[in-house]
């Protein structure tokens, strides 16, 4: 353990330096939350098939049970059940639209996580930092649990549980629990707990906070304590069923799956589960009784119980949605959480109209019935018809806003139309990206590359020095 | 598939090359044999450990289900549950001693196996041929079920099932079904089947040939025909115990096992097991019922069943013991098959006394009680009292043997004392490298160095050109 126990130190030494302007210690913080000995027990997964670029370098390294495809290169990294998706990365003679520059790429683009520690984190996509589109890098990170780094270079950040940082471009930035930041590039910022921002310069801002004591019976993280709240305790209930499904080599697969849709073998699947054409289940959604209508995806980290998704949905990293309807193409984003009643105990499902935009970190959590209407963007705090009346709008309205418009704890500065159409793409792109609207030939996507995978399972040291570091591992095509 | 079918004909095609002069033609002989769809479906194991110099480098070759230990390096191979054990490689600075020769070595022993096809086979050991030392290599060799390679360098060769060439240096050779070659250097031979040879140019030459209507009861090959006879059925019908063990991820140990013992993971034990100080149960051994005394081993594919084993005996690669008490340190060499009956049903137990050599390749199948005395020589078939008489000298008789002895069908040339030296050193080193005089201290062996093992677990691309094939994998410290 030695040799381990001295690279969680230099990872944390080289984050504090990052932050040092913003007077961030990160040492406190995390103290007692990495379990360094759990580390050792942990298998990495590698995934291989003919669809993706494999260039896997991994030198005196640590990592953890995870799921990389696509190109890599960690060096002297401490991952702990991270998915490092490269199965989008640029490849050479594609070009990258940045505002109004087409940036060609002259080479494929490399993914390089060096010294970061990155726990239960998903690092996916592509890098949009124009800077770097040939490189998706990221340094000295810390980002606890379930904590999602989606497309972008970061660089010795610190990121507090269930934080997502999105098509970013960080540096040195400290973001607090429940946030979500999607803000282009900004360095040396420390963002508080449950905030919701969304921004592209010169174009539109849009800003909401979550009440703060509210927000702590779902998510609350204190220095060197394991985060606490609903979130927790509804993600470790789960933590057995997945164990099984990593400790079985050949998994028996008891659910239908059509030829075009894939449901991947570290899903977990309980009780009765329609998967129609199309679909794709990733890497660690939780499925039960769920039925999910043609081209529908259930994300990483997604849990969905009891629901019914019709066509086109998505259910982005980390999302949750129980005892609910969703009409077709409603987009639930990231780590939402979305959580009607049985409708044999009080009759309050939840019904999402189709067309809706929930917002990333949005939490509906009802115990009466509550029906949102078809094309709703929905933010915030949901738990009654009062809050929900509060906390969304009419995409056809908020489409007329031209320079600013403001509800309950929402500040909205820009073009809405802009800000519905900058969503309404990257909801089509990622539908177009998993496969959804695959006929049989064209428009193939995850859903159909993914369905046949090999998985290189790679485990570390079990004793001595070395102990809980893996070997250089290269792997190439 | 394509690439796999492209590279098992290249192999095929440069085999027959060298069994030219010969006049043997591969391709009949295995015609069907080797499941080319099934090999898309094994996983190939990796040992980590510390103890051992890992190198593993993997060029779009092929290779399933599988154990490598130690340096490595295969290309272009099609291997098949193979085990290649590179964990007694001699390292820089050692010297290897032959006849009067005494051969420093320069850099670490490496492996090499090229374009070979090797079915269910074991590799094992260190070369023993003094012109390379320094490198383990098996260019273009195709053995078939439960062959062993033991210890050597060979080439261009066919091995047949059940077959051993041990600590030997071949060339172009084709060695029939369940024989034993241990004769140095040989080149362009024909073996045939069921024939015993043990041979020190200069020294000694043991020669028995099994009677090959009653060998066919327990082994028969025919061109492209699976193997038959009682082995084939005895191996198979435990193959499902096997595969449980590979495919579950973490198993749960039920066997005590002492601090200074090792019991391998993908070793399958069942019913009441016991494992005393300095054990080695091995990767693939079966152990049903069986008491194991201070520093016995159970070499890979044994299979041990209802049998109690004194102290320091060795059960070599693909022995059987079945319903026998062996004294202290009893060696049975490869491939043996010791068969008693079950004493409540007709008192037919085997015993062997202390001492004893039972020599590879041995079958004794009794149904009435048969007790070989301390320090007995044994070889050939055994099925009775009168052909334990015929098959087997006291060994204190046999070292008084100075230039020849014949008994039954065995014919021996040379000196009676340096064959039962030669012997008796071979199981001091075997008992010595596996750690069966580990004193807490001194004189460490794979028992304590196998102990905590890690396994990188290697998966085929799933579908395309390449089904089957694997990625390049190199793995370094």
């Amino acid at each position: 353990m030695i040799a381990l126990e001295k690279l969680y130190d230099r990872i944390i030494q080289r984050t504090n330096i990052n932050l040092r302007e913003l007077k961030f210690d990160v040492s406190p913080q995390i103290e007692g939350l990495i379990p360094l000995r759990q580390l050792t027990k942990f298998y990495a997964f590698y995934g291989i098939s003919p669809n993706h670029p494999i260039d896997f370098q991994f030198r005196h390294s640590n990592l953890s049970g995870s799921y990389f495809l696509g190109k890599c290169k960690v060096t002297n990294s401490l991952l702990y059940k991270s998915d490092i998706r490269g199965d989008e990365l640029k490849k050479e003679g594609d070009s990258f639209r940045f505002g109004n520059f087409i940036i060609p790429i002259n080479g494929d683009e490399s993914m390089d996580i060096q010294n970061s520690l990155l726990v239960k984190t998903l690092v996916h996509n592509f890098s949009h930092d124009p800077e770097t589109p040939d490189i998706f890098y990221i340094r000295d990170t810390v980002s606890l649990h379930f904590a999602n780094i989606h497309g972008s270079p970061s660089r010795g950040c610190f990121l507090e549980p269930f934080s997502t940082v999105d098509l970013t471009t960080m540096k040195d930035c400290v973001i607090g629990a429940y946030s979500y930041v999607q803000a282009g590039e900004i360095s040396r910022l420390n963002i508080k707990p449950g905030t919701v921002w969304v921004r592209v310069p010169d174009n539109f801002n849009f800003m909401y906070q979550f009440p703060s004591e509210q927000l702590k019976e779902y998510i609350q993280f204190n220095k060197g304590e394991n985060p606490k709240g609903l979130f927790m305790d509804f993600v470790n209930a789960r933590k057995g069923d997945f164990q099984r499904v990593f400790e079985t080599v050949n998994k028996e697969q008891t659910v239908v799956v059509p030829d075009s849709a894939s449901l991947d073998r570290y899903a977990v699947t309980k009780s009765e589960n329609h998967i129609n054409e199309n679909v794709l289940v990733s890497q660690r959604a939780f499925l039960q009784n769920v039925w999910l209508g043609k081209g529908a995806n259930a994300q990483e980290n997604s849990i969905i119980i009891n629901s019914r998704l019709e066509r086109y949905n998505v259910t982005a990293h980390g999302a949750k949605i129980i005892e609910a309807d969703l009409g077709e193409k409603v987009f639930v984003g990231f780590n939402s959480f979305l959580r009607g009643q049985p409708n044999e105990k009080s009759n309050s499902r939840l019904t999402v109209g189709k067309g809706s935009i929930i917002m990333p970190h949005t939490i509906i959590d009802i115990d009466e019935q509550l029906k949102i209407p078809d094309d709703t963007l929905v933010w915030g705090l949901i738990r009654n018809k009062k809050e929900l009346e509060q906390n969304s709008v009419s995409i056809t309205e908020f489409e007329k806003v031209d320079s600013g418009y403001s509800k309950g704890d929402m500040v909205f500065e820009g073009n809405g139309a802009n800000f519905v159409a900058a969503f309404r793409d990257r909801i089509n792109h990622i539908l177009e990206a998993n496969g959804a609207f695959f006929d049989g030939k064209k428009n193939r996507g995850h859903a159909q590359k993914n369905q046949n995978m090999s998985f290189n399972t790679i485990q570390p040291y079990p004793e001595g020095d070395l102990e809980g570091l893996y070997p250089t591992i290269i792997i190439q095509p």
